[in-house]
């Protein structure tokens, strides 16, 4: 399957595109093309030449006619991911999400995520991962004394990986790309975003060609004055 | 591409199923597996046995965790519907829908539906023709006159037959069915429904078999004292 | 009950503010004020200056945190509109609905909204009348044959007048106002849709004032070659 | 303000209803009879005897006309709730979200709830105290060595306290506490389900009365076979 990863200090995490609707860009062409023709999409799919595919999807996106796209939909499953990251991506209403629980699933081992500000102070790591460490092991003991899991793991930090199955459609993903490839967004969630879009481009060229942080390297589009121009960890997109 | 048509006394209403999540059953039963397992869906989804696979979706279906099966997705075409049916459809909002725009297409020649009750009455039928016709011969007139189509066109008919291409997850179309399939539903959303679920089930037939009218011949799960039990030109489900 | 009122050849479109969450401007921003501070929303809410409430939302609707904007939810009686408008209406799909069946109530006298462009044209207008008032004789015929009214309401015209409760969070409505309040929107819906803002700033000035149209004269942001600068019926916003 | 409060064994969980439409029983009723009437919910609305708007929610709900509950909106702020139950509650999408921030504020004290399954055991209680506080002074840590309180807060536990503000309407109400107020629920959200409920009922009667666990103790409608009749902390509602 085709996926994508980055480590991040800790375990690794892996962005992997698990379903995707069948040549997405000719579908949401011919569903753009239907609405001002005689014909109906089954008849204009077949017939669409790769140009006038390209150019249909390319006025859509231009002229935010953004419905059309919502006929190519992508499933991702996301591994290894903090529980910070998933509770900043589920609040991405327009999307199905399928997550491992906390309630059912007991955790014996620490896995977790290490932010890179963290990862490169030699000392904050060190007391970071001892404090994972503990939080582990107080989550182990009130298991030992009979606590249900689902509530031992009210100790476990924001930090402790999970996966996460995602289905969105392309609209919403060029949506999330727009917020959350924002040089001030936080850095895991705009990590996943990259590893979501790297995959969604090999298979949609027409539609994320061009896509991701709206600013391009220009003013920002939100007025902000805060914007990391050298993000420490990431850098530039550009550099 | 796979179809099913009816003729309902005007053109042949059409559904084509135009585009599927591949293998909906299996994806949907990876992502709720994944849940409960500390394993992630991308690993799963290989393993599944189909036992284990039908049994996982059953077990989601039976006990209302419904959210798994919005990871299966389906564009359909609907072709010669009305627009009396296309308002109905319109109105489920978890669902995407491009359609046939009677502000930019010009239509030269009458294409409607009949509805069956007017078809089996000659009266009827003849009464409705005529009439059809004379809102097509002035809607040309206006046309003729210079008023623009997007104007001209508030002269046709609820029967004025459209096109449009929908994309619904498996949990909606569900929903969907669920209403739609009753019998005391309107009959045109009910054969356009029907023609649905019969695609559907084609290519995910542990989400869709069983599918359908919530009541299967028992009491009404919404009380109701109306239910057509011969419903004239459709005729109980079952008989 | 606040309402605007349009005359529009036919019956009078009415547009009546039925409901709306008391004080939208103040909640709003208490929400927004919420993310960033130690207290909650109930305690910022009674401690907000005016001026600083109109800061707090400025800056969200200019920084693009626009789902603070969701707090506030508006009701409005959309009344005497066409079905042509209500089709277009109904595909927001971020809103509740509750409109007048056909299939339930019969429809005795022809309702309609005559469009400017055929009210305008002494030939055009004589046409449109006769073809409306054909099309309820033979509704009426069909009726008199034993044809349900929810199948005899085929041959009823896209002109035909309904009513229609319409919810909307602020947000929503925004993004409504700027995509029907463009000139190139379709007459009827501009309509409404400056029906609706102009109740709307009345009680939320703070989220409402200076919405409209994206373009504000300007150059349009959809890159349109066809914009009517003199859109005959309706004249420039500002004119 | 109106709101409830629970002592969770940390800091108080508070729910207060900040907002709610005027009169919600009133204008759904309006809205459901407006679909069967010839006159539009601003007539109807004055007109409404209370048998009569009873009655209506009545049918509605009965019925499964839900829509028309979508009319009435309460907006609540949670306060003093773990980020383990908001991570649930920000699930239902049919809802609007402005959550404290992790990103934004610096936690310079612990805030957190404590489960009753640990409170109720000495040992298992003084263990999640300490973890908890050694979260916390991680944190601290952290932040005096330069990490920013974004990556810092990896650290604080899924218990960590933080406010939300909610706006859902009456239909997706209903929902969630049919879901949230099984005995088989996470007991969190649970306790904050019970909450609002308490509040929407006093201003919403002929919507909310008998809202709350599907089941009313017969059997269980997902076919449950776990379901904790003792369920410790909260006993059966009946109790």
């Amino acid at each position: 399957m085709p996926c994508g990863e980055k480590s991040t200090g800790g375990p690794r995490t892996r962005v992997v595109l698990l379903r995707h609707t069948p040549d997405p860009d000719r579908v949401c062409a011919a569903a753009a093309a239907s609405c001002y023709s005689a014909s109906p999409a089954s008849a204009i799919d077949p017939r669409l030449t790769p140009e006038k595919m390209s150019r249909t999807i390319h006025n859509a996106v231009g002229r935010g006619h953004h419905s059309v796209l919502e006929h190519a939909v992508f499933t991702f499953s996301l591994e290894g991911v903090s529980r910070a990251m998933t509770h900043q991506l589920v609040r991405h209403r327009v999307a199905s999400y399928s997550q491992q629980s906390q309630r059912y699933v007991r955790f014996d081992t620490p896995g977790y995520v290490t932010p890179p500000e963290v990862a490169s102070r030699p000392a904050a790591k060190e007391a970071f991962d001892r404090a994972v460490s503990d939080a582990w092991a107080a989550y182990s003991k009130l298991v030992g004394l009979g606590v249900p899991e689902e509530d031992a793991r009210y100790l476990l930090p924001n930090a402790a990986t999970t996966n996460i199955t995602v289905t969105m459609n392309a609209r919403e993903l060029l949506h999330v790309f727009g917020l959350r490839l924002c040089l001030r967004a936080q850095w895991e969630i705009r990590e996943v975003a990259q590893l979501m879009l790297d995959e969604a481009v090999k298979v949609a060229p027409a539609i994320f060609e061009g896509s991701g942080r709206p600013c391009s390297g220009g003013p920002c589009p939100e007025g902000a004055e805060d914007c990391p121009l050298y993000p420490g960890p990431w850098g530039p997109k550009e550099g």
